[in-house]
């Protein structure tokens, strides 16, 4: 499977459409794959954002597969968190 | 795929182990597959419930299949929104 990091758009705290956009925006450059990544309650927003890209903007965007993962997060402190993570893979 | 209802565990808002060990409990009394269903914001704590299950509890537990969709809420006003859900399944 294809995971150039370009074809990946990173969910954050930004408005919602940023990351719409951005994703829209790979396709549109020619991108037959776009990984959509989130971590923690950005989870949430990812699929949010897919849903968004592929019931209003790229209707033939189809979703390949979905990961959920657990990373290990360094604190200021010296100790660790862990925190859930998605991975969406839309393809068109 | 089996889909009965006491296999289905729905994400609210309640402290992240209710859910875990509702989760935990039905792979105990002998179901092979549970599935962990949530909407909206409660998307991400899904996800995290997936893990901490997996990682810590039925550890020969596996994700089998994720689904996202959206779902049309109606609200008191008689509009409508449009909300995010996912669907976890998980086998052992």
């Amino acid at each position: 499977m294809e995971r150039l990091e370009n074809n990946t758009v990173y969910i954050g705290k930004k408005p919602m459409m940023t990351y719409v956009l951005a994703v829209v925006s790979q396709f549109n450059v020619g991108s037959e794959n776009v990984i959509i990544k989130a971590r923690g309650k950005s989870i949430s927003r990812a699929v949010d954002v897919a849903e968004i890209v592929r019931n209003r903007y790229v209707t033939q965007a189809q979703v390949r597969e979905i990961r959920i993962g657990t990373e290990r997060l360094p604190e200021e402190d010296g100790t660790s968190t862990n925190v859930s993570s998605i991975e969406i893979f839309l393809s068109k």
